[in-house]
């Protein structure tokens, strides 16, 4: 079975219950998650061999993290243990017209004080034959741009398949200087997954007539995104997701792949939102599942579609849905019925 | 007041709290449901004098399946106690493009194992009009076949109106076994309550052009199961239900009655689904009310089609609703304002 | 910073988790509101100095109330202790199409039980710019009747602006009485809020077409009301609300100002209703804000619209969003995205 | 099997969760209880044929209350509806040092508001062997002191056992009333029960050196408890608790019952206390059940006081426990070791 | 790292919170548990690799089974996918005078449903220093008598030390067969661990004055067990535990190990206890990790036995506790105060 | 009147539910405190006129600290904001033998990068007679200590009464710095309250046979404490609180105050635990009231032990409880028992 790494940051997320606004009561969900931690679990849940590789802080909030890693099956073995703290991220629920609310206190985290001698690529990667990171790694500090830049040379260097969510949070860089760092680890990069937001703010790609916030999408325009990008960095394969909010309730999802040759567009999904956060991670664990696995061009979107939109239903981060449960809904099968 | 007598098993019913996918968090609800109990605990909701006839362990699950029964009023005084375990059903509550699953741990109970010796069915008929029976009941095992036939035997006798839903389900039997029972049990019944699949998978009866996962419902097909039922059976009276599932949060639904003579056709309803099973077993209970207090054609179809429509927002198996509030919505009232 | 006071009942509020119905489970939310409290805490949350003025009992309930306000930053200096009991109401939350249900207990209440003498309105008048009340405080007794001219007497001159929200409620009087009485003190009323059922409850001003229980709504017909009460009353402003109820979950949402010489209409809202109680009061505490702080008659009517819009998305009485919130929405984003 | 009849109050019960103090969150256990249900209850677990007579609202409260006596088989046919409210009272559980609170918010019920035409005693006892009440009925009002007495007189020349429970509530009346009052009932009763502070409060008795808060108790005094109430009153039997207040969580418990020849006297318990209200109603149901079931006087304080010490580990007013667990450890089984 | 193999059942485990009974409320905590797996969950919170041999339905609860013991980091590889069902227990916890209750809903399960060729023992121990397993398994049937007999062999063969806890379940088995099954297996056994009851019920070893219910314990007559069975079945270190069950809430505990040349007894503890299943599992564990890392005898029964202490602290099954903390309890800190 | 000014860190406060360990379950409790806080908060409970004075980051978390102090009626207008994020610590609540786990979070916070241009003291001390801070607050670095002199200076200036609690915390200084820094300090102190790990740990006094972990506790050693502080600072008052931990769950608890002349000795209480946090911080604010409001030295010490016993029956950091409440029980009423 191939195995897959990602690398990046798992925090402590801290939700209060159902709709609540933060602290109207005080109980909260305590639960983990970060982007690519999501990928390895969807990846893990999927049935494919995934390694996990972070720093976290050698107590129980550390610990409780790896534990919960664990249960889903994906390796932990190179997680390395120091530094003060895990990073948090409180978020609050939105529905109808109220947005969700997140907080970040993600510094001084154990591995945003990593260095480069924490991770032996050459070991990590050793039997492995993927290597995914996201843009939220390197906006950690300089010090991850460093890692991450050693992580992807080593993965080219022994022959494994990269790929990379640009995943742009402008809470933790600016557009200049993500722009920057992303150029460059992106000219190692194979599999380029973005969304239109991300296109423009790290590297300016521009579409015309498109209103992420309401107005029906071009999928046309967003196949420009896809062709741009393939040209500038010569991916192998580029993915755009298509969100259109309504509201914080009601949003439209669609992929796009492009493999440098042709477009595969996935059908269309009017989702109920139950947790948006991290429907893109499920999308490029989708995406990646459908490689590794030989799935054709369109298999593969609509794979990674579907796999996304059920994540939309799902409580935390992380999806939990297997393989047969997102073919299913891949095969066109929406109707949510009981099986007895 | 006329008293009505239904049979089946009741189940110890485990959820997941809110959307959550099985032990995605260590809380459960636990509740009591099944088909047969559902109608019954309608019909007391419904001020109807019920008895519900089945066996459960003499434990503190089958006597907490007991006291919730009685708590709605209805009569549990020829509940025979015996037998190893209550059965068992774990539902996880889809949304969205996510489907509802529904494990069922239920071989072995009380019921299952029960003997024709331990219903006297000619006392437990005394002073009674109605009995009332689904198909999961012969479905359980070859035992309950036969205590099925006798119930209906002695209730035949007994001058009783007969009602039964065919409740297919593929996990119990095979539409095989499942036709030759219900065509022999079907003589004796008067009141048969169907939908599209339970006629197909039951009885072979197709109809043209359905789709139960999203296309537009077309009702005239509707009608041809009923008078197609009407005629093999010499049924008083057929009822359809009408499902159109968009999505497990967003159903459409309508019922249409059929007296041999005239059908009837219910207002359509598109449900916000919070839970949707016993939604046919509370459009059974509002049809045998409706017949019993005299209710026309028409009226008696808007009121099982109400009374099942208010069932999809009610958590849990029964139906906790008042004839007020049912035949408020019968009357057109869908717009959900408060009273104050 | 101008000061306002809002006076009026406050009340525990008793609501079943989730969709449940009453006792489907032993646990209930135990919160606080009642109309005037609910503008009090929306105008806090918008940074307004405001007194909120009662009568609650003095044990834990009544100080409870106490403190659970004075955390949103009221001032509770002017609440008076006395009495026997804290009023109470049980609200059972509807969705689709089951409709919410509002038990009133709240009868012998301390307010309803206070007396003239209570309160030295020339006291609390002092140094405060607004006065704001509802009918729903002199629907409580004679002795509040009295208490509200008192009031508005004392308000008027000391040249208070006298806001009032109709708030006809037909559990507590009679419309021919609430015609009378509201009659009367809306002589002293500078702005007053209204929806289509309280003008025709209580003055008697029916429109045509309209239909609140789906129809689509026609706004030149609710200009009619606001331009009917303007001219019996002499008002300086009228505010309606329009509410169309497709559903308990779903609700459609847009107000109208009239200043006397031109009417101003906001955007309109589809809303997926998490919590509609103090859905009005949210809009009277927007309204009141806009014209502390001199916003234009669009911007008013934007302002207030989408504060009340917010509201319906959160649990509780009270409205929890800031003034950033509210003119996010108001300009127009309706998106919901989470910013990060 | 013998009838039993109780007459009393039923009261919403709302009490924080856990140790907490009111509305130190906002989720609050909603449940029922009253004196006399309590016993009602109590009676049916131990599977008595027993009726509670009482009068509630006609709303989902009252109802509710009702729903919750059926699940237990209590016989709720003889509750009468009407009035406006159901009686509440709010308790927050006292731990170590911190005493429980009790609000009373029970004024203006419909129990209080009947008048002796809403019950038919006559009918009510037919087929009925035994009349309980206790102390608190009386002390809501003149009307209910007279239907006490009608009661009284009924079941008397009907041939019924009285027992009475003292109960003497601070909150509702004072001594004197009480005094004068209980006495005149108290000619009718057959069986009294009572403790130390009852005894002393309505009847003036007065035992030397006890110390309810924490001193050793001598039994010998409280037996003369029970033999001037045997005598002044010529009861046929006096059962006397006994408790000890450590603390809020740490009580003694005891008790001793005197049929006008003899003292017999249980073992003490230790009790770790969960909730302690009820505990004197369990007491009571125990004594009726065994006096009903021809006990003799040293297995009927066993069990008495052995049911009650079960109440204290029980949340709630209602004593959820059988016969045959009462039985184990009135044998003196307190270890409390699981069977598997 | 040594490897330690445990073989037995995992089954689903339903509790009401906190001191409710049954049904009391409609939560339960779902979780997992069984002798054997709660052993392997001990040893992996001590650092100690342990793989879990056991068969589980191929569906959401077999799995979240296998989640459970992954997250703690016990290898699940050797797990079997099989079967109808996963076996439940549900558990009542007692407090004070009142007794747990537990009922076995366990007949029918994946395991009790296993055979011989479901576990390749050579293949299992591979690379294996430890085998253990408990007196449930061979007592749920015949063929996991075999399969027991079949591992023990193998074990014995390929030289890895065995461990067996009697644990004397009557509701599975009589005390005969258990004598004559258990003799068998354990004449391959190395390490016996046992308390008053087992060596009495399995193997007809009474001790004199020994009240298990209450009286202070004679530690000379437990060793006087120690001694018997290390005689009668040669093993090389047999350890007792000794418990005294004040009440459901207070115990007191300690432990005894015999190495057929000397005694060493552990302190005792007073233990107030959450959560007491799965203390005597904790104790196997803490006496096989004590063992395995060569701690004296002294060391080892004070090992053993405060990790036991822990877990009646613990609720569930699983013993969460680090080496680090029951060394410092073994060192005779039990002051139990925060560190900060 | 009188006013009082508290100074220090509130922090947001998780704690897992019940007696579970870290992660057990995903959902945490949510709350603020902090050492100086709780004194705010008891005193503001007691009635005081009371400031606390803070730095707290302009976003949800530190707006929710600041909503949940002032609904306890404490004045939070001069709390500054600014800052990255609010201080947070993880408590893990232990029981019996397991102890409680404390783990900061707090590095980083708002307060600790404050500066002394943040705080006026001299406008911030106007009206006030009342200056109190702990060892925690200088122990958060080198520009609190700064800040802390400064407050010290102003106070001592304008004639407040100083009382700091030594409040010694290992994680955060060691006890050389600490000795020096507090030294300094306690010269402009004029009530000093300690315990006797404080003592030895920052002023290096040892008391001879003192146990804090189980053994008797000699008073009068505790004395020589109180008598070598006062000597060495010149302290008006030295309060000790003297606390033995037989475990978690059961602690001694007593106050000792010396006046300079005199011993004062409360009452010992022996508490059941359900929250120590925050105990010695309701001490010293009972210490706090009983001086402001002219107690003598014997009143005094026994308002404050009472207090804090109260404390440890109250879930979180706040000591809710009234004057009422306390002075019951510092006259002795420990049973607990409730008033109805």
């Amino acid at each position: 079975m191939s195995r897959v790494v990602t690398f990046g940051e798992i925090m402590l997320r801290l939700v209060p219950n159902g709709y609540e606004r933060f602290f109207q009561s005080s109980q909260m969900s305590a639960t983990f998650g970060g982007a690519e931690a999501n990928v390895a679990v969807s990846l893990a849940n999927f049935g494919v061999d995934v390694s996990f590789v972070t720093k976290v802080p050698d107590n129980p909030i550390g610990r409780g993290a790896i534990q919960n890693l664990r249960g889903f099956g994906v390796d932990t073995k190179e997680i390395v243990f120091g530094g003060d703290r895990l990073g948090i991220y409180f978020l609050e629920k939105g529905i109808s017209q109220r947005a969700s609310v997140c907080i970040y206190d993600r510094n001084h985290s154990a591995i945003q004080q990593s260095s480069p001698r924490d991770f032996d690529w050459d070991r990590i990667f050793d039997g492995a034959e993927w290597f995914h990171f996201t843009g939220i790694t390197p906006a950690l500090g300089d010090n991850l741009i460093q890692i991450c830049r050693e992580a992807c040379h080593q993965a080219k260097k022994k022959g494994l398949t990269i790929s990379c969510d640009l995943n742009y949070r402008r809470k933790l860089w600016d557009t200049k200087k993500a722009g920057q760092v992303m150029s460059d680890l992106c000219r190692d990069v194979d599999v380029c997954i973005v969304n239109e937001e991300d296109a423009k703010d790290v590297f300016g790609i521009k579409i015309k007539h498109s209103d992420i916030r309401g107005a029906k999408i071009d999928k046309e325009e967003y196949k420009e995104i896809a062709r741009q990008l393939g040209e500038r960095f010569d991916f192998d394969k580029v993915a755009v997701t298509l969100r259109t909010s309504y509201s914080a309730s009601i949003n439209h999802w669609a992929g796009i792949l492009y493999d440098k040759e042709q477009f595969y567009t996935s059908r269309d999904y009017e989702l109920r939102v139950i947790d948006r956060v991290g429907g893109g991670d499920s999308f490029g664990a989708g995406l990646i599942y459908s490689i590794l696995n030989g799935k054709d061009g369109q298999d593969a979107i609509e794979f990674a579609t579907a796999a996304s939109a059920l994540k939309h239903t799902i409580e935390g981060d992380f999806n939990r849905v297997s393989v047969q449960e997102v073919e299913k809904l891949a095969d066109g099968n929406q109707s949510g019925r009981v099986e007895r």
